[in-house]
């Protein structure tokens, strides 16, 4: 059923290849420089907010901002034309990240005729948002994940029950208390609560009545023991996952999760070179990390 | 042993599957709104123990929480007249709640005639307690309160322990720091240690002599540590709870604890749909969460 | 080998069930009087801390004390000469704490004359140690107390690599952040390292430099990281320690823990009425909790 | 294959057993000895650091810092010279740590003809190392070890994920808040989501806004559930890699680690006496913890 390939066609398949898979050395070199520009993006970022070194150094960080958006531009039409399903590409969630990561700097450069510079400024941040794109190259970790995904509704049900407790603790310490110890209204109780509960601690407001400060030893004690609640449930959400894991591996056939780039398929036997649902190779992508 | 029902029987009927129930439309929209309306109202609370937002609004929020104080005392009269044993429903958890949940704006209302502005103020704040109507939508959860049952008496042995430790750590405290670095009295210094031991650290009381620090240093990597006595009580506990179930269900038949609206009887046969005690339809109540 | 007893043996004995034993009426409301009276001192300790009270009550304060006093030396008298190892009682862990929590009181009187009143003051306190009566009261939690002796070895490596990761670090913030932000000196570089690494972080030392900051979110994550290890250790023994519980009771015959107030032998087969070494009739003894 | 032994030789093989063993009284003694300087020496450090007692007892701790120097300068040598593969020794870790316990003291010497008085400062104060001699006692908890082996790669993805958290939440942050309420920078910014993820909560740094106060809740409850994943990774692991040691230890025959002092054979068969490779004695070294 395959088609014989243009050439444009084959060097387009040697591009995902590099692009989206991992396995060949170019493939490995390739995700090593994103790496490393991503982070050397986040670092400008970072350098950038601090005055004293924006100061100086203005022209080099903001030069250095534009090669790095251009090759991330690059990256992202060239993820966009090597792939067949474009939009599905376009439209997934590493799509998005990896447009608002180039995105920030065009805006800010059309709007620097205005005069809204916070609003640049704003814009300007959301290049932070860069970091996000390291997501794609960190490992499944699938056995956690189950183990999180089973675990959600009693965490959610524990952190309801935190949530309550933490509204009705902040409202009484906000009568007890009252706006003279710092206790200024009830959301700004409750902040207190949830700072004491979960063992932070600030120290910005602090009960000063004897009353206040033994309702903030109980829940300081209750904070110290409740935390074992989240703790026992993925501890025991985490070996159950891990002991299926174990019991399927001695009895399926090893199963890769690799999906095909050409039609999206997953799940290919161990060690398969073509996808067997479109026939097309398979970039065998094993992850960085 | 069915009396004929007349026509208010029938109505009381359905409108207690819609009040108490969960597994009809109606009933799921009506838990919805209730749910809507205790958010909204607790938001009211809050807004209007910041001073700023009740100048400005005070009487959208006054009139917003006499409207949603209404519909909470129809629900209350509603849950009292269609459930057929009312005085259990009054004198339980819940049937408290609810009235707990209207009380404070009635007596707000009777008492503005007085001058103790102060005890209006503290009772109009008690309607945060509402808050406890949300408890009705959590989920059993009932391995994770087996689990926490079990580990109840080895959990009190740990915080007495942890108690006497804070007390005589705290005394040692007041002895070696003394007033003039904050440690005013043991009742205080008991306060800090025990700040200390659960790790929260506030900072508004914090030793100043080499001795005071070195105590400080012991305190705090010993309560670093024995986190891990609850955490490992509960995990351990739980895992084993969680065993139970599973043994159970492979061998038992599966029961439903949905408790007859009639009769209070409990564990029905999984999709039983009349009591097995008093033959009255069952809600078959599932939880929303 | 029984001798016919006398009037007095006889008296001691049955004393001696009320005051060691609480599986008798007698001897659980002579235990709740205890406890309640502990608890009483420790609480009249504590309001005398308390300069304001100490000023309007002392002498209600005094004399509550000199009464519990009294009481207790009582208590200590009855309980020396009631078993028959009197110098057994006397050198074991409780006949000291037992002394320590009358011995203060007359110290301080003895001491009036002289004009150390800071150590009188001092004095006085340690009847805070009177809590340590209560620990008479814990139950055995005896997997528990397996569990932590099975840990005790791993801890211990634990707590000394904290300890050498905690110079070493407390060693390099002295040297980054120096005098001029307030790591005056090493040991109180360590002690801040502890504040920050067992997440307690007080806040009055803060670095202030850009190398000291990263490195205290280094220690903060190790921190928080390595809270994992003790947690891990202990929830693994304590399972342990409770499957060989499970186990053991399974096929050994159950036996008891308590000790012969005569013979001091341990070990007693599950209802046995009469020591089986020395013969004499054993209490039963229940703990409280 | 073995040699006719000189005196010298005889000599080096006894110091050996003396130096490197720990299994006769002389070795004992030589480590206990070691140990105690090493602590006194780091405790004068430490000293020297805190300015008054600098001031008062400076020749005192100097006389005593080049007494001990002296002494590990000997113990640095006799190691080096009794080992048959001396360079083997002199290259790895704990021959490096040797070296470094030395160094600072006899550079510092050199230096004080010079005027950098803070260097030689700096200098003197890598002498805290010393204290990673004592890494030498520290036993091999061996089941541990394994664990936080197994969980590296997942730990790694943990704290990857907190970190491209802390970014995000960390530049929102310095948006929100901005300079006026102490978020002077995004690495500031960054600094302060990290001291509020891991619950440490100096307080120097604190949200003033009403959004602000709010994200610093959701970092909270999220910092004090993810907890939950690292200590349910170290706890499965370790827990494994427990049962794993139980289940080998019944079927393998018992092998000890010791590593042979002449060859660096390890995996000697317990109670073996000679290397089963080189034929010299074995020390049957143990650990002191």
């Amino acid at each position: 059923m395959k088609t014989t390939k243009t050439k444009y066609e084959l060097w387009k398949q040697k591009a995902r290849v590099i692009i989206y898979g991992t396995n060949t050395p170019a493939g490995r070199l390739f995700d090593i420089i994103i790496l490393f520009l991503i982070m050397l993006s986040i670092l400008i970022v970072m350098l950038e907010s601090v005055e004293e070194i924006d100061q100086k150094y203005h022209e080099i960080l903001l030069i250095s901002e534009w090669v790095i958006t251009l090759i991330f531009t690059a990256e992202y039409i060239l993820r966009i034309i090597t792939i067949k399903k474009s939009w599905t590409y376009i439209f997934s969630f590493y799509g998005i990240i990896d447009l608002i990561a180039i995105l920030p700097m065009y805006l800010s450069y059309f709007f620097t005729g205005t005069h809204v510079l916070a609003t640049i400024r704003s814009l300007r941040l959301l290049r932070v948002f860069r970091i996000m794109k390291l997501m794609r190259f960190i490992g499944e970790a699938s056995q956690l994940k189950t183990a999180l995904k089973a675990s959600r509704t009693k965490i959610a049900v524990f952190l309801y029950t935190v949530l309550i407790i933490s509204v009705v603790i902040g409202s009484l310490m906000f009568i007890i208390e009252g706006e003279e110890n710092g206790f200024t209204s009830i959301p700004r109780s409750i902040y207190w609560t949830i700072v004491t509960l979960t063992t932070v601690g600030y120290g910005d407001i602090a009960p000063q009545t004897e009353l206040g400060q033994f309702i903030a030893i109980l829940i300081m004690i209750l904070g110290y023991g409740i935390i074992a609640v989240p703790t026992g449930i993925v501890t025991v959400e985490y070996a159950r996952s891990k002991r299926r894991t174990r019991e399927n591996e001695q009895t399926d056939p090893v199963v890769r999760k690799n999906m095909c780039s050409q039609c999206n398929t997953e799940n290919h036997i161990a060690g398969a070179r073509y996808c067997h649902h479109c026939g097309s190779p398979l970039d065998n992508t094993e992850q960085l990390f």
